[in-house]
């Protein structure tokens, strides 16, 4: 029993996960989602209370999949400023493919800008990823790579500079190739644009 | 008549503006558009042939005020990156009070994403900013300021960085004086986070 359930709640994770891809989160129903995964409204209801809840279960999946891949990263590397540059080319791939799930996740911000009850879940994995570079950009100033910065501060921007060539690489996918884009930006980030005197 | 005619589209846009910003961009309607302007249909269809050709409007007059004051900060630097900071500083402002513009062109983005009809109309603006920021990196770059980077690619990572901290104070307001963050962000990447040996 146990491992048919487990199967049933893979179905509608999927299902919800093509329809979402598909037509787009608001556009898409727990009906609709139930026909997909052929199920019925029961059984969705025992595994998830809501819509919601099922596109949080989602998000939660693909962070955990970039988590172990920096965590990766970050073994393989020497210094903090070689890990976060192998972790911008990891997560440059997935911003090359303009991949479906970002779409997604971008209609859900622009809810959760508009709907208290969704901001929550949409700012969790932000807050996050903030803390865990703030740390890392710490971690590098210890060991002598970065300068005394600000690391809450450092944290953001290079956040903001995810977000942003994320962002580009939905809407401009042909200006250039957003995978590369992606390292040299933060390569930017790291040695300063000004010409040293 | 002119000078009535010209009432009436202003009506409209302003109408527009008000109902984008309570309801959203899909969820206004044209016949919404004329109750809360006061017009007939008709009027609307005389001034504009679409929904959409009254967002582009709106999305004109918004970057001519951002273009004036990106001319005049221009006029009163004595240096390209001096001049970029005051844009930013300026840009900054918009986004620290998470204008409900920025609310509506995000949506308007998301939609262009799926929609390629509304996509070139998107994108115009985002091409204009990347080739006008080339511009002045190459400038920056001629007078001494700059290292001899790759303007184009300088461009993209100044307008990620830009559409990242947007998309931050949209969704985590509360995290930090974003408008400070802005100018702080540039400063990073004009001076780098890399110890100098």
């Amino acid at each position: 029993m146990q491992h048919r359930s487990e199967e049933t709640r893979a179905h509608i994770i999927n299902a919800a996960y093509r329809l979402f891809s598909l037509n787009g989160y608001e556009a898409t129903g727990v009906s609709e989602i139930c026909k997909e995964a052929g199920v019925s409204k029961g059984a969705f209801y025992h595994h998830f209370p809501s819509k919601q809840a099922v596109f949080t279960k989602l998000l939660d999946l693909w962070l955990q999949m970039l988590d172990n891949g920096f965590r990766q990263v970050l073994n393989e590397t020497q210094n903090i400023p070689q890990a976060i540059l192998g972790m911008a080319a990891m997560a440059g791939t997935t911003f090359q493919t303009a991949d479906v799930r970002i779409l997604i996740m971008l209609e859900f911000w622009t809810k959760a800008s508009r709907d208290t009850s969704v901001w929550q879940t949409a700012i969790a994995p932000y807050r996050n990823y903030q803390a865990y570079f703030a740390k890392l950009i710490q971690e590098g100033i210890a060991e002598g790579s970065f300068r005394p910065v600000d690391p809450g501060a450092a944290s953001r921007c290079l956040e903001a500079l995810a977000i942003g060539i994320l962002m580009q690489a939905i809407f401009d996918p042909q200006a250039t190739d957003w995978s590369k884009e992606t390292v040299q930006s933060i390569q930017f980030l790291f040695d300063g644009l000004l010409k040293k005197e």
